[in-house]
């Protein structure tokens, strides 16, 4: 029925499953083919009125990463103070990010008046434009997944540093700051998951039908709940 | 090197090639085991602190797509006035959802409240959750054009109206509006290209190198278009 076989299939199923979040990287640079396959997927992914409101900014020089950690190491220490004891202890115990081990960084951004001001589809709903360029982001996520490498998205920034320190137009948004490269490891689940800090939740509790909190019909729940529990990553 | 065999990379960037956003449906039914495998896909993304913010709330009953499919026609009428004269006659003429024929449509939410306040990297850039939510979005686009299964996303509508209408809380925020189902076909390239609405844009010119407009090393750029021309798309 598909025009995918099976043994293809599972090879999509794989790298949504393998994808980690990475912070620790080996310093081996990522080829230039490499990058640009990765790149190209991101390319790829729809966007609403065909805006393709993207752009990637390399960042390698170090002078520009180091100003960057900076920054992202003042936020981290400022944001440990939202969690006190043992969480506090814990937050700060983690590594967030790998800017400096990393060969390449790449800001993802979004152009809100690309091809505008009248954009097919964004009529109702001016963000749109953000979504795509994340739906952007995973593709490159998974790209760089089967090519081995890997990415660690950081969000302790501030918009505006990070638009002055790239010299982003005022109204053009920084939505992803990404560290690729070799990583140390692929884990085998995500980091916050194995060090306790929240649970993976239930997909049979996140599914509803026709209305919020209205269950869905039970025997589509079990094979939800079936399908669910035999993903690897909950073993 | 990579854990993936150059097989199974081949059909990740097929898969991400391939991808397409549908709007004309077969009345089929998804059987339920492949809708799970869909969601359970959307699931494993990754997310901001680990927060899974997500909920699917599946909409099959035909009074509530009716409903919605009213307000979306509405909104598309009134969305026509902001273009003029041939783009506007092409504009009306485009089959933008398969709301009423897609056997199944999910609203796929976003709760920014979920194990909050504090939530680990949401402290600068609230938005983190939406974009997460966004990137589980594009797993479940994945994962269904390998199971032959088209999405549409209809971006052709009012928050509050989708919000009411399937009775979400008032923090929730309804991301994006899907239509699932076995598509009539899935083209080869997205329809607003075909269409000549707008141009593909060349990846080449969308990659910058350490600031805004600064243009990637030569070497680079040539990589990248010779990657980017090569994408069956571009044909």
């Amino acid at each position: 029925m598909s025009d995918f076989t099976s043994d293809q299939k599972q090879s999509v199923y794989d790298v949504i499953r393998k994808r980690r979040d990475v912070r620790a990287f080996k310093s081996d640079p990522v080829p230039d083919e490499t990058l640009a396959r990765i790149l190209s997927a991101a390319h790829q992914a729809g966007s609403v009125g065909f805006m393709q409101p993207w752009n990637f900014i390399l960042i390698r020089g170090a002078e520009q990463r180091r100003a960057i950690w900076e920054h992202v190491n003042a936020e981290r220490l400022a944001a440990a103070n939202e969690f006190s004891g043992e969480k506090r202890e814990k937050y700060l115990s983690f590594k967030l990010e790998g800017i400096l081990d990393a060969p390449v960084n790449i800001c993802v951004t979004c152009d809100p008046t690309r091809h505008g001001p009248a954009v097919l589809g964004r009529s109702t709903i001016r963000e749109t434009d953000v979504y795509s360029t994340c739906c952007a982001i995973q593709n490159l996520w998974l790209a760089a997944r089967v090519e081995n490498i890997g990415v660690g998205w950081v969000s302790i920034l501030r918009r505006e540093f990070v638009q002055s320190a790239l010299n982003l137009p005022p109204h053009v948004i920084p939505i992803a700051y990404l560290c690729l490269g070799y990583p140390v490891a692929f884990e085998n689940k995500p980091m916050l998951e194995t060090q306790g800090w929240l649970p993976r939740l239930k997909l049979e509790d996140l599914v509803f039908e026709d209305a919020w909190e209205r269950p869905a019909r039970d025997d589509f729940r079990s094979t939800v709940r079936k399908i669910d529990s035999n993903s690897p990553d909950n073993n």
